[in-house]
């Protein structure tokens, strides 16, 4: 817990002052004021978070985090477990869908075991921080002790950390974990008091049934475990993932180094939270990269007070909405450095 | 306009039998079914307009056309009429939007003179094609004569036909003429019949009274025009533009050669609906990238049938969202053609 109070205290507020000035280059630019939108937003939003005037994102990191959950006993997803181990060896040999989007903008995956279920290859582009094998079922009692909750955070700051060794500019956050939508619906329901039936979706695919199932179990978790939510550290113990915990320190160490964070999906997104509640300023470092088809998704923004770039109706995960939107934020930095000025064109300005 | 006939003959449907080969494909590849959303759907589409298999977009071009209007001495519009051709230069010395957004996701922009009001000096890379030195006063009387419209289609035509000798995999369409948000809510208006005030918008930064000047203008054009919604010739001759009718060329010329076009905003979208109302066909090649902040612009999509990719609140025209979407569009065939399979990747599939 001390390593985590230590970097809570080192996020400070972004620099606003920069905005301003920001926003006047962009006006600048020979284009009618605001006329690019969200671009322009972002542009000014990373200006702020980095402090930079010019700032560029060379280099990008997606950080996918696996673990597996105990809670999948209960029937709560379409996939067997297994799944989760197999497509970290996926991850590794370049061939799932956050490899091929991360590729497309120019973006390296660092994969990250913080609990499969069973022991994989070792392997040196893999990161092993196996906190335990998988959670235990929360519909029987805590996910975690609050010892592995903690350490989870610990192992996201550190794996973060090594990397800004080597420099980061921007990291995007993403997650493999059969039945973490069923963790990432009982974070959110702690948090935020919304029902279940609204925020439980149907994760890799559920027909209504098991939807069903899927919202009594979390029912009975929420129960059993009684989550609370002045605590973060509780609820993740309770209800969360050793892979949400993980991100949940990612971001935290993130901001702590003035890095601006795009949050992928609904479990990304419930870490987001648990790092918001922890230390509100983290918002400030965020981007959510989309609205996911995931129910619970669009609760959480709200919840935390962020709006997504796009919505392209994904619900895959593993960081590929938030690998997208590093492409439309590449884009609006280079609005704001490539683009010409009114005075430099000698384009005639608006009629007084 | 037997040029323009001809086009419409070649122009056939998309082969959507291989639209159901594209999605067994996409539900092989490891990831939930459906779970990639608007990128599949998209994949599955340009699968279907090129015929192709594997379809590689490498050569992507940007059509800019530019063009002035008459309409401009109502006072519609923000900027001077100037500022049409100084932005030709910019498109052609690199420091526009369209240039840095056509960058960012490896596009080329071709650009056109198709009737801005001054001679712009000769340039190789520049395109002229005027038809004449702006359009008519619509207010007064028709924009342009029949055989002026029926011109500047057959120009769009010929501009795409000559840079499809060198190849070309997918376009883009935008456009630059101080003024042509009014003649694209007249044309909307025309054709949809929806009441002036919720089709006419800012443009490039009107304040409240010079939008009820605008709504005044446009109303007075039509009532003075009668544009005839059955006939999108006498639309386009009436309350139309240069630029508009050269892309309503470009858009027939690229579906008869099954080339997807990508809609950019609502001076575009306007030049789609002028293309759809000719050839309904046409809209089976058409990809909306995004929804622009202009009023007008959803009500055109919804009249041809097409969903927006993504909303990035833009009303910078030039093709600016056109080139964003392209990024989307490639990112979309890179999921199909990179990612592995179940078999291959020996994941194991959802439970029965």
């Amino acid at each position: 817990m001390d390593r985590i109070n230590a970097i809570r205290k080192q996020i400070t507020s972004v620099d606003i002052s920069k905005m301003k000035r920001a926003q006047e280059r962009l006006d600048a630019l020979i284009k009618p004021r605001g006329s690019l939108g969200k671009l322009e937003e972002i542009a000014k939003l990373i200006v702020a978070i980095t402090g930079k005037e010019n700032p560029v994102l060379r280099k990008k990191i997606i950080f996918t985090f696996a673990a597996d959950h105990g809670v999948v006993k209960e029937g709560v997803s379409a996939f067997p477990q297994a799944v989760t181990g197999q497509m970290v060896y996926n991850f590794l040999s370049g061939g799932a869908g956050i490899n091929v989007l991360a590729r497309h903008v120019g973006a390296r995956v660092v994969v990250a075991d913080l609990g499969v279920a069973s022991d994989l290859k070792p392997d040196k582009r893999l990161i092993i921080k196996k906190i335990n094998y998988g959670t235990k079922n929360m519909a029987e009692g805590p996910a975690m002790t609050r010892d592995e909750a903690l350490r989870s955070i610990e192992v996201g700051i550190e794996i973060f950390e090594e990397e800004f060794k080597n420099g980061v500019d921007i990291v995007g956050i993403g997650e493999m974990g059969i039945g973490n939508t069923t963790a990432a619906s009982a974070i959110t329901a702690s948090f935020t008091n919304m029902p279940l039936a609204q925020l439980t979706g149907r994760g890799t695919g559920l027909n209504d049934k098991e939807l069903e199932n899927k919202i009594r179990v979390i029912e009975k978790a929420l129960a059993v475990n009684k989550p609370d939510a002045k605590d973060p550290i509780d609820v993740l113990a309770k209800v969360g993932g050793f892979e949400i915990g993980g991100l949940t320190g990612l971001i935290l160490a993130a901001c702590a180094r003035k890095i601006p964070v795009v949050i992928d999906g609904f479990i990304s997104s419930s870490a987001a939270l648990i790092a918001y509640c922890l230390e509100p300023k983290t918002k400030e470092y965020m981007i959510a990269a989309h609205a996911s088809v995931e129910n619970g998704h669009i609760f959480v923004l709200n919840h935390i007070g962020l709006k997504p770039i796009f919505d392209l109706e994904l619900r895959l995960g593993e960081g590929t909405g938030a690998a997208l939107a590093m492409g439309i934020i590449d884009a609006s930095l280079k609005i704001m450095t490539e683009m010409a000025t009114f005075k430099g064109a000698q384009v005639s300005e608006r009629a007084p």
